[in-house]
């Protein structure tokens, strides 16, 4: 079979497990929130309430729609190759949504983030301490340059096309460094709460290890199915 | 300039900013270890001692190795192109470091995880509860995976040359996942011990968060460097 046909298929299914676990680590975060940590809410007076905003933003709205940005417009190309190199509005439709996708989740994102710095208000704790706040608003802030950089030059005013493919192999190295930094952020955001609670045995746990590898695996499935739609 | 000497050049500096990354994580890391925790010895009857061994192994041993594993071939490559495509022998050369600077690392990994094992027998603790366990026996293993495919499909017995080239982007996109997911495993092991001392706002908690940044940097370098050099 031809190698190329290979190549698109794996990175087809690739993105169809990229999915999948993304749902999976959404459910099961949910559970966690809801069930086992009192529910989320922004307006509430219980500090708690106000915590599981940010967990819940920051992955099921803000890595989420950033990784969903990142597979659309791959996996269409992958299914209808011909009409992503012929029809030209094919190209910029899904360049939209890639944009739009990550402006939405970037969206979220500040909410997720005001969440946590009101939560700390709200218990009287000092801000950006830990490991995980440093990672986290590093690569909130680096994902927004690379977003805005990502505008001037793909959207308006976009310089020559020259200039625009020179600058598509930092675009997507960047990306997926950027998603895996988001990942980290996640996980020792999960991390330092499980310690925290002091859950060492506990089923709730082990719910919150397996949120973090689907987490991860969410994070490795779309950036593997980007890398082989390359060679595709 | 040609566009193809561009990538080289950035990929060359990248590599560079890696090595860079990873000897002031190595330096930091045993600034925190030896300064503010007692010492590194796996034979120590005080069970602080026997832990630091596995930071001290995971990273500066297994993550670095690893990573000066990929790094190298590409740095010569770049800076002897000419040689890299007429003279077979240095290729050979070079496969043999990426893949003796593994089996090393793999080594001290295995060292570094008997001595946490060790640890928490010496205090009593159960094995194999927190997202960072889950995470880094499973990267461990995986990764140990990768050696063993890498090694019977490019030493011996070498299949056919299309089969070999064929599982390249493989080899590649995997490793690369590997990567960060051993970074993971290691930024999740800093934030559950910083969680557990209790550190806000000390100076130890900033000298372990900016440990972490340049773990962290150092995977996004190796990982770019690579990258840009596939453009070269
Ligand atoms: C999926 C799960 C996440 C969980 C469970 C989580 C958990 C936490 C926790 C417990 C805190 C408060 C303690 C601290 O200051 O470190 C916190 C703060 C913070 N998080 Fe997250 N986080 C998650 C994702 C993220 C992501 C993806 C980002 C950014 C990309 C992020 C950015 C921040 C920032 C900037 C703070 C500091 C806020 C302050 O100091 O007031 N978090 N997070
Ligand atoms: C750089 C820094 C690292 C630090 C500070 C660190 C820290 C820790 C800590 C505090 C524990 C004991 C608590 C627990 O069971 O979770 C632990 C256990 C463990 N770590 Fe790490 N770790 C690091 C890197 C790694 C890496 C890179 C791996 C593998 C790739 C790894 C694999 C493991 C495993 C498998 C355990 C479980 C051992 C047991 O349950 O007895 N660690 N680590």
């Amino acid at each position: 079979m031809d190698e190329v046909v290979v190549y698109r298929r794996s990175a087809s299914r690739l993105t169809i497990g990229a999915h999948l676990f993304g749902v999976l680590a959404i459910v099961l975060m949910l559970i966690w929130l809801l069930h086992y940590r009192g529910g989320i809410e922004y307006d509430s007076d219980n500090p708690a309430r106000v915590f599981n905003v940010h967990p819940f933003l920051m992955f099921c709205g803000f890595i989420f729609l950033v990784g969903q940005g990142i597979t659309p417009p791959e996996y269409l190309k992958l299914n209808a190759m011909m009409a992503y190199k012929s029809v030209p509005a094919a190209k910029e439709a899904q360049k939209a949504v890639h944009m739009v996708l990550h402006l939405i989740g970037i969206a979220l994102g500040i909410v997720g983030i005001a969440a946590v710095f009101r939560f700390h208000d709200m218990i009287g704790a000092e801000d950006m301490f830990s490991l995980h706040s440093w990672i986290g608003l590093t690569t909130f802030i680096i994902l927004g340059l690379q977003w805005l950089l990502g505008f001037f030059t793909y959207m308006f005013p976009k310089p020559s096309l020259g200039t625009r493919s020179r600058m598509m192999p930092w675009h997507v190295s960047f990306g997926r460094a950027l998603l895996y930094m988001a990942v980290a952020a996640a996980l020792t955001g999960l991390m330092q709460r499980e310690t925290l609670l002091n859950l060492r045995g506990h089923a709730e746990s082990r719910l919150i290890n397996f949120t973090g590898l689907c987490i991860l695996l969410f994070g490795i499935f779309v950036d593997l199915s980007v890398a082989l739609a390359h060679h595709a």
